[in-house]
């Protein structure tokens, strides 16, 4: 561990590793063959820190619902959560074991995870695949369709993009392709319909003619057709890898996480190693899809806000006008004043991100501790929002600000550990 | 034919019409089965309006000579050159055989051309397919790798597009895709990025076990993820189809057409028939790829205006801060700049085609002779740059104003027409 004179200078270095970063989408394989937690006993990766069972909120009650569906541990509902309270569930953070998942974040055995490998640093991160949108498992659905789909995500569309990207040496540069993608019109959180669309178009010429015969070809190629969201578990698996590679300085005020179990807001500090801070999630507020409104919105959850923690999503929003009335949060001037709001708070800019609708100006880096607490500023993050009962599923999107309170936790451990009373 | 009370009663109609138009990618044809005039003696299609041999600049006698090679009518370029030159060729505008051409717009017999069919009115447009970019026949090049791929378009890219559209039931619905795209930073001249990608992905899941085999099916998919320009050629034919719906009104002084020969700028009016009104093209100013400069530039050409013409291209520049750049336009405010000034000669505005970065205003739409004298802001338009000589190819892209007189021209024939003296 290097020894730095000053914040500003660790947080100049940990900035550095972030944009020497180039994770790479290099496969795609059953989650238990990447994560070592997952092949003993029963055991799921969840979003957020460390949660257990009787205080997860509906949406991620009703994915270990699904999952243990999935897996064969339960033949009902009623078995699996018997289960679960009954404490036959290890549940760990994803954070925790190279992973993020977005919403309630379950991630169990034999679900595929991407595999994106930073081809600089080395090290890896992983996410599971995006189901698409409405009555799925991340949201808190759990039966019929959704157990119909994540079968069949095990069983074809994860070999089929595993032979695909076996075909391409290297993988799929993603820092190449966000770049391209920014100047379409995503931000990476909400809106993903260029970066999903490029990722097809480099992996089709791969996927026509995989040995998975040709009913699973047009079946992968027309799921990833209409899942506009599908790169956003990229996307998330792209920031960790890359604020992973940031987090290896341990120095300096610079948030390496941002997460939210459903309970819990939580953020890692590049200078605090893997504790968490926290403070009590906000609840998004947004648009609903027809038959529901806020009163059934779930409160703030999942690992997505992983994005937030590199300068994508809403810090990004500017990039994206497209998406700001899907979250209602206004037209262009709107998502101008939110990107110009963001700004204060990052102490740099991603040279891999430049946006146009931005005068060209490159996405924002280093969201800092201090400019938080100094400012009050808090990041704003878009989100989907999950009904607050399992089993329902995605119910709109929206907006919701981080808590100042693990800001200020954070800060308050910065100044312990430099020797200064808070 | 309506008589209409005012031009301003007749302009309403006209925009009606294109209002309506939904033009449909529904299949990829040989040229002749589509375009009777094909069919006898040595014939080709030419963007802008007519012109012979002798006064045809470089790229557009390049392309002739490698339309001859194609279609085996030579068989080296002074063979065709002779034929050319003896008028053993007969040379037809595209605009007057519902079709239009990029560049020199040469089509031949055996080429494929796009068929865009427009589910409202009825009406048919046909465009040829984008070939890439550097050394391609629309900019003039006709030798080697320009013959081998015009053969493999013929042979495989047309057969697989044709069998994968004719799975889609009524084709590729282009509004909804172009108004996808037109959030995503097109402008659908000189940036396609997007709507190519879009349309790559509507047809990857046909492509993928189509008929022709799967070398075949590998090919078209990777010429299609690489061709980030394949979809200015149905925009188009998009255009072109909805401009001639418009058309069909007869009467008003809306632009339906302006297109180049690379001599003459030639503008049609709604209400004044498929008469051509021109003026001497300006020649586009922009960047050179390396190795050539502005000295290289060929003087103004291709059908390719039809963009402009409805509304897009230059005219949507603020949709696609990003193409700013490439054709040497400056930044965003620029953009913004050029977007507002165009406004000022369009009388309307496409309900289809909402820009998120023009805080959600929609695209321009009715091109106005008479604003275009008034204001004397002339259409500003987004374009390839050929090199001067035949042979070589594309050397740039950049922008060029449309001339004032052919406007003035038009404006005229209107006050004739309506019994006023100019």
């Amino acid at each position: 561990m290097t020894l730095y004179k000053t914040l500003n200078e660790a947080n100049a270095a940990v900035v550095a590793q972030i944009k020497l970063a180039r994770p790479h989408l290099v496969d795609v394989k059953p989650a238990h063959e990447c994560i070592a937690a997952l092949r003993e006993g029963h055991a799921l990766l969840h979003a957020g820190p460390p949660i257990a069972w009787p205080e997860m909120t509906g949406p991620m009650q009703g994915a270990v619902l699904g999952a243990s569906l999935f897996e064969g541990w339960a033949k009902s509902a009623a078995e699996a959560e018997a289960l679960a309270a009954g404490g036959q569930i290890r549940f760990l953070p994803c954070h925790d074991n190279s992973a993020v998942g977005p919403m309630g974040g379950i991630t169990s055995p034999h679900m595929p995870v991407l595999v994106v490998k930073n081809s600089v640093q080395g090290n890896v991160a992983y996410c599971n695949l995006n189901e698409g949108i409405g009555k799925v498992m991340r949201f808190g659905a759990f039966e019929g369709e959704v157990q119909t789909r994540l079968a069949w995500m095990r069983d074809v569309l994860g070999p089929v993009l595993s032979e695909a990207l076996g075909r391409l040496a290297g993988g799929v540069d993603l820092s190449t392709l966000m770049a391209q993608a920014i100047t379409m019109g995503d931000e990476f959180h909400q809106r993903n319909i260029a970066a999903s669309a490029l990722l097809l178009r480099a992996l089709a010429p791969e996927i026509a003619g995989s040995g998975e015969g040709l009913i699973q070809q047009r079946e992968v190629l027309s799921f990833l057709a209409r899942t506009e969201q599908f790169f956003l578990n990229v996307a998330m698996a792209y920031c960790k890898c890359a604020m992973d590679a940031g987090a290896t300085v341990e120095a300096g005020s610079i948030v390496t996480a941002m997460t939210r179990n459903g309970r819990d807001f939580a953020i890692r500090v590049s200078g605090l190693g893997k504790r968490w801070f926290t403070a009590p999630v906000n609840t998004p507020v947004g648009l609903f899809f027809t038959g529901y409104s806020q009163d059934d919105a779930n409160p703030d959850i999942g690992d997505s806000a992983i994005t937030e923690t590199l300068g994508i999503g809403a810090a990004a929003m500017i990039a994206a006008p497209g998406v700001t009335r899907f979250v209602g949060a206004g037209g262009f001037a709107d998502a101008l004043e939110i990107s110009e709001e963001m700004r204060e708070i990052f102490i740099d800019s991603n040279p891999l991100l430049q946006i146009p609708t931005w005068d060209f100006q490159a996405a924002c880096l280093g969201l800092d501790v201090r400019r938080v607490v100094e400012t009050g500023i808090t990041p704003l993050i878009n989100t989907g929002i999950a009904h607050r009962k399992a089993g329902i599923g995605q119910v709109g999107a929206g907006t919701v600000r981080a808590p100042l309170g693990c800001f200020e936790k954070a800060l308050e451990a910065l100044a312990e550990q430099q020797g200064v009373t808070a």
